[in-house]
């Protein structure tokens, strides 16, 4: 038979399909799966029910009394919808889908939204393209928003640039679903054409819009909104989260690694504003998604704070299925996906089973997948993706130069004025970014105080948001040493010292991730940061993450590009 | 310019669009439109909130301060969103869309989801083609959702059959929402694979199935849901309609001329359960529309009955949007269509006025509106819709026949045996159906009681669902005058005696509604039923709605239809 089928076929294929359903759901025919004396969360009548839950070709097709293949009784337990994460972007658990895939799945989630804007940053349509093919037919759904800014300024040298053109490609993949966090506020509503066309564009194709615009208000949001900005995470105050909410967008409660406003926004979790929120990890760290966990911790931590069970659940799954339009998710009804999470009880939340489509992905032990086959040439595309000569010591001379002051537990910055030579004793330590992208050779530097390192060098090729290498240390050689490891080995975290390497942790994929296991990953991670700590890293930095935040010129007051020092508030370079 | 608009002229206008409204959020520029000083409904947040209101190109685009061009001061109001009617027959209206538009609009209605199965079954797509063309750049949204039971059963001799290629050509249309009414649940639930064809094409084109199920329960409701039925508006009591809900259908609210269901179902109007239901009239008469009122009166009536004013209004609106991802409709806030109802307050809800897109169309005077342009050939296709050979008295011979029993106040009707004649004095009465759309000269008759009549005979073009000509008479020759008289002026409803028309209606489209106004048709319609009153026609009895159901072959227990007496229990002729 041919592989492209006629209307006819398709349809003849589809209403068998469905004749097995209604077979089943009558009584009929056994069902492939019964969860038996299930205490299941009704999403519309907002109660507990109890019955049996029948599946049938991976969706469930009535509650009752049902016998099955395969049955399991789940008598005491709680039957809740599968979990959703509403904007994350994976490449923050430095591992590549199907790691995070096996991670996040005992943890009960079972549909993400992802916006790789990070390898979108490094590769441009190259890394959405691996993205999206790295994450096929994995158990746990992994749905696109489109990156709206790369790169994410204009003083940025990033990998690529995205226009209306490049995305538009992408919108009638089905599991893309809109345009990702329009993070250029000042573009909409400033009228950028080249911004706004990105939207449109989004809207021609009926996909959603999320936003990103901390602390806009009034008018300036009235603008935001009306050009067709639907949501946004960006709310750490109950005050401008509700000002957003009443202005029509949808909500989602971030609580990730690198924010959490889930405390700050517990009064959205009452029924007269939840049906516009969901939860949101954005950042999410191996260290956090394998000590706390990932949506299930969220929803653990807003009952412990006084939220009404059911109508947590609702926001960590149904009220987000409902914003993207995902039509047969968040519910647990005959004619939804059959993706369940058993809890132990509305208390503690603890996840014992996970269903998938029907299938039982997760139950207490490892997660068995199948791993996507990736095509080698769009492999290609995110692998090779360190292009910068080899740094040398004559790169990095630098005389008086602008102090860049960190703020422990912080990633704003400090203007501390100048400085003239490194004095680790002072903690006056040099901060570089060389730009990997291009082999432009562009390198820059500046002293940076607040770090704390007492000897050698750290270094990173995440550095938000065009991932070009920063680095810090103590000495100069060992700088060079830690970026040219970096450049040989395609990126990846490092710290040196005496010329040599003493820890490393590979990220080969555009230089962000790893297809390695979250395990393994977070153990390296975790001795990188060990051998920054006992190098004297300060206790509030992190020697990564705080570090790869230096180079992004959106937030204030100092940030290092490649082209210089830019002070934010001026966007000019001193 | 060539009409055909490349992709990026489209943007570009569309982009510029953009920018007018950010400008005009920003107060940059004066709106259109500005509502000052309002109390407005916020269905995000639950709550009355007040501000200025501006509107730019028909949308909303900012709360709080701003001018316009156009000021109109609504202090002391309650401006809500536009009311929509989630399920309606326009037909049942007798009048053409544009005369229903000036009907409801000034009752608040701004959108409605029109299902046009009765002239679908007298003309099949040439009836489609012509609401839609009929109802096109309305001051009133008219939404579709496609016949799905054309005919409405294997016993009807109706104008036509429509398959799933029949209505596929519709479905990417953007007012087409899906697939009305499927009123052939035990096709649905049997296998059938015609019947869900029609379902599985619908769900291909990402729309939605509305459902039509009386009484249907547990694992037949569970098959009927699970095979993508996703609402019903056929529940009367609050049990079935909660069964439903749990088992995740939208309920549709039934409340018009031939049901009233809100009081059995005003439990539903709370929040633990409200956010799944719509309000629908279903069939809305003349008399009704006039004196009542639309969605405005179920609004009035639900508050009367102890309902919350925000949660009802969301009832009428909001969520009848979200069900049909009317993504722009159903809240006041920036992108959000224009479409406002200005209420004296939320506890007379009376409609002082109401904006569409943004445009004042009703202001406590007659509603101006441009009269949709059809195209000859698509009117055509439904104004010569009766094929049938003039009628005789010969062909309304009959001897020993099954007496069918009317019941006042319902539809259902009893088996009262046989009769051998027509006795006006002891209310036995020829009823005769007569097959009009393919002139197959089917005429079929049988007695009736309970109907009253004492002289003359009562005859209508509108008989459901195949709108055959259904007849009733203390004379055959006034039966044929009757017949005959519809006959020549292509459908309507008259009255005649002693071999002349007493008072008529005439409903030349499809011999079911008119374009005249709906003032003019309900005086002649009253004049009608008068008449019919007059020659005795009992109380209980609705001279032409009931007689319109004795032909509905799905109604226990007997029905006439063009081929004879068919008992509804055994679905036989007797």
């Amino acid at each position: 038979m041919s592989e492209v089928k006629t209307r006819a076929e398709r349809i003849a294929v589809k209403v068998r399909r469905k004749q097995r359903l209604v077979r089943v759901a009558l009584g009929e025919e056994k069902a492939d799966l019964v969860l038996k004396n299930a205490d299941y969360i009704n999403v519309f009548s907002n109660e507990v029910c109890h019955g049996d839950i029948a599946v049938a070709n991976g969706l469930v097709v009535g509650m009752g009394e049902y016998s099955g293949e395969t049955e399991i009784d789940v008598t005491g337990k709680i039957v809740a919808p599968g979990f959703i994460d509403a904007h994350i972007h994976l490449e923050s658990s430095l591992v590549s889908p199907s790691q995070f895939a096996r991670a996040v799945i005992p943890h009960g989630t079972t549909t993400v939204i992802t916006d790789p804007h990070e390898i979108a940053n490094v590769c441009g349509t190259a890394g959405i393209d691996y993205m999206m093919s790295a994450s096929d037919g994995l158990p746990l759904d992994v749905h696109f928003m489109l990156p709206s800014c790369v790169p994410a300024t204009a003083s940025e040298e990033s990998g690529a640039v995205l226009s209306w053109r490049d995305i538009n490609a992408y919108f009638d993949h089905p599991r893309v679903l809109g345009l990702a966090e329009m993070m250029n506020y000042p573009g909409v509503i400033g009228g950028d054409r080249a911004t706004i066309e990105k939207i449109v564009v989004s809207q021609a194709h009926h996909k959603k819009i999320d936003g990103h615009a901390p602390g806009l208000s009034g008018r300036e949001l009235s603008a935001y909104t009306s050009a067709g900005v639907y949501s946004d995470h960006e709310c750490d105050t109950f005050d401008n989260a509700i000002e957003k909410l009443r202005t029509g967008q949808f909500i989602m409660i971030r609580d990730g690694t690198a924010a959490q406003n889930l405390e700050a926004l517990m009064p959205l979790l009452t029924p007269q504003y939840a049906h516009r929120c969901m939860f949101s990890t954005d950042d999410k760290h191996p260290y956090d998604l394998l000590h706390k966990g990932h949506i299930d911790y969220i929803v653990r931590k807003a009952i412990r704070l006084g939220a009404d069970p059911i109508l947590t659940i609702k926001v960590a799954s149904h009220y987000a299925a409902r914003y993207f339009l995902l039509n047969n998710k968040g519910a647990i009804a005959p004619g939804y996906l059959a993706d369940f999470v058993v809890l132990d009880n509305l208390r503690d939340v603890n996840v014992e089973r996970v269903f998938k489509r029907g299938a039982q992905v997760y139950d207490g032990g490892e997660v068995a997948l199948e791993e996507p086959v990736v095509d080698p040439d769009i492999l290609a595309g995110v692998t090779d993706t360190f292009h910068l000569p080899a740094l040398t010591v004559e790169k990095l001379a630098l005389g008086d130069a602008p102090l860049l002051g960190m703020i422990p537990g912080q990633i704003v910055t400090e203007n501390l004025g100048r400085a003239s030579r490194v004095d680790a004793a002072k903690d006056i330590l040099k901060l570089a970014v060389c730009e990997r992208h291009h082999a432009t050779g562009h390198v820059a530097s500046c002293y940076v105080k607040g770090y704390g390192l007492r000897r050698g060098a750290v270094a990173a090729s995440i550095a938000h948001d065009s991932h070009n290498i920063i680095a810090c240390g103590a000495d100069d050689a060992d700088i060079v040493c830690a970026v040219n490891r970096l450049r040989e080995i395609g990126g990846g975290l490092c710290v040196a010292e005496n010329g040599r390497i003493v820890e490393e942790l590979p990220l080969p994929v555009a230089g962000l991730f790893t297809d390695r296991p979250l395990t393994e990953v977070n153990d390296r991670l975790e001795a990188c940061k060990r051998a920054a700590y006992e190098r004297g890293v300060s206790e509030g930095v992190d020697p990564f993450m705080t570090m790869s935040f230096m180079s992004l010129p959106v937030i204030p007051t100092l940030r290092l590009t490649t082209r210089g020092v830019l002070d934010v508030s001026t966007q000019t370079l001193i």
